[in-house]
């Protein structure tokens, strides 16, 4: 969600600086979102004439628009795209597309373009900071000092080393191939699990979530969400992370049953959680709270000034080379 | 402080696995520490004798025993010495070695050891995982969620890349050559200030931690801290740094201008501050206890359990390697 909500953070300032001209010679895209997302989108304009559903001229265009630019995780199913008769692309501005019939938009033909790697590093480096905020207790260090209590009880528990750590990753593709690579110089040992083995790469690979984690000290979730990845870390995945093992999370809440997951923790059957997605965002489970080895975040992981900006360009680009017919920046292969 | 307040943790679990006789046969070590410091050190039973201040043959024993062992940063200047005139060796537990008098220890020609690299990898690791919390407000979101704001409030502000910045390393020893090592897969540009250039590293070197501030997003302090460092950070270079610039400090409070920190932070001067070390610990300014932009932790950056774990072994080795006549393990270099 985070990464549409913040898009109105730098888009006045983010008119881009191209000299198409303006006016009604520009071709339409439709603006698709959820009312709540009522944020700016200056910066496509200039490269589109961008139609919400509240402009007088709604119902035409959107018989005849060619694009739809989508903000956020803002529902396109079925039904919204026979609202849309005439779409050739969509324009995906999150990097998880778990919320766009994919399968509707190939029987239709539809081509679609998400947020490829603009988000990927800034995912990668929240991951780490999540995993070392777990092992080495930062946060919860940091509530220590900040109730006062260092002078008074002096000695804080100690945390765990990064290092020698068996860090098995929930899908290694943009941002789990960069939590890898992040990860190697701590001295941390890594394996995956991911749909196909990349006998390119020296990690160790696994084919289930299951054996990874029997397999591994710390777990970090970074998959794409779909019908075959929902709840991926279910009940037995965490049982065999154990009673030491930590589970990182951000990719999609529902990639973990949470309900197991608050189970677990309250139990004391799994070692700590870094969760930044959760399944009914923006709802958090309160037994959650008051637990010192459990990192909360609201869906951030992958938004930074700079990210945004680094959309913002990508959505422009992908835009222009639409209307111009050039390939596309970062078009989802849908027939895979 | 922290890394002898958690000797305890470990210690009774650790007595050492040697077959060396127990008894009156063994060598004496004076155990040196301030009274507040009341650990248990039952892991250097079977290597020595170990005696403490308060035990009846301490007034015999502390003119003939030939090692010391110092807790944590129990300090150990001239007076202290004196009363252990026959000492040859000091075992030091900590990394830093500022509560030694080291110019008295070399005029008297006694050899001291510190924690050498035990501490190292963890100490680089906290200082990443404080950088990142601080850029991404890692612990501000997890306060975020937990006071239940995300479903009022929604949108929680965005954060900073962690690539692309210029990190500045304050003392590219064996903590700050570990955080150098570590940033590089973050897309960092890494610049040092270190008492000499070290011309095999392609690293940027500055002479002073001016320059280095004035070329920096972000500074991390992993120096020592002796006479020469003392306020090393001061305001200029604080100001230097600017008001988007980040400091993290994991070496000793002192090497940075504390009361100077407070007043650019509270004046919006400086960008943020990750902090593990304060000049008048427990003390930490009550000014820094509301500001999201700053993460506070209770100098733990260098205590793991696997740390003190590997410290003990050290300190053992030492103690085997000095009444063998064997060369010592982590020995401090006093004659430089």
């Amino acid at each position: 969600m985070a990464e549409s909500q913040q898009l109105q953070s730098t888009t006045d300032s983010q008119q881009p600086q191209t000299t198409v001209e303006t006016g009604n010679n520009l071709p339409v895209a439709i603006i698709h979102r959820l009312p709540t997302f009522n944020f700016s989108f200056s910066w496509a304009k200039g490269i589109v004439n961008p139609i919400e559903s509240s402009d007088p001229l709604y119902p035409i265009h959107r018989l005849s628009a060619r694009a739809v630019i989508v903000l956020g995780p803002s529902p396109l199913k079925s039904e919204h795209l026979d609202q849309y008769p005439s779409v050739e692309c969509i324009f995906g501005t999150s990097a998880g597309v778990d919320h766009i019939d994919l399968a509707e938009c190939r029987r239709r033909n539809i081509r679609v373009t998400s947020a490829g790697d603009a988000f990927s590093e800034d995912g990668a480096d929240y991951a780490i900071g999540l995993l070392i905020d777990v092992l080495r207790l930062v946060s919860a260090s940091d509530r220590f000092v900040r109730a006062g209590l260092w002078p008074v009880e002096g000695i804080y528990p100690l945390g765990n080393k990064v290092g020698g750590k068996r860090v098995g990753i929930v899908g290694l593709g943009s941002i789990g191939s960069l939590v890898a690579k992040r990860l190697e110089p701590f001295g941390c040992t890594i394996g995956y699990t991911s749909r196909n083995k990349k006998p390119q790469l020296h990690y160790q690979f696994y084919s289930t979530a299951l054996d990874l984690a029997t397999n591994s000290d710390a777990l970090i979730v970074c998959c794409a969400l779909t019908e075959k990845t929902r709840h991926v870390i279910n009940h037995d995945v965490m049982k065999a992370l154990g009673k030491r093992g930590i589970l990182v999370n951000v990719g999609r809440g529902a990639l973990v049953d949470e309900k197991e997951l608050v189970k677990l923790l309250v139990g004391g059957e799994l070692g700590g959680a870094g969760l930044d997605v959760f399944e009914d965002e923006p709802q958090v489970p309160r037994e959650l709270f008051t637990m010192d080895n459990v990192v909360l975040s609201p869906h951030k992981a992958i938004a930074t000034t700079e990210a945004i900006e680094g959309l913002i360009q990508l959505v422009i680009g992908n835009m222009k080379a639409f209307f111009s017919n050039k390939p596309l920046l970062s078009e989802l292969n849908l027939h895979d």
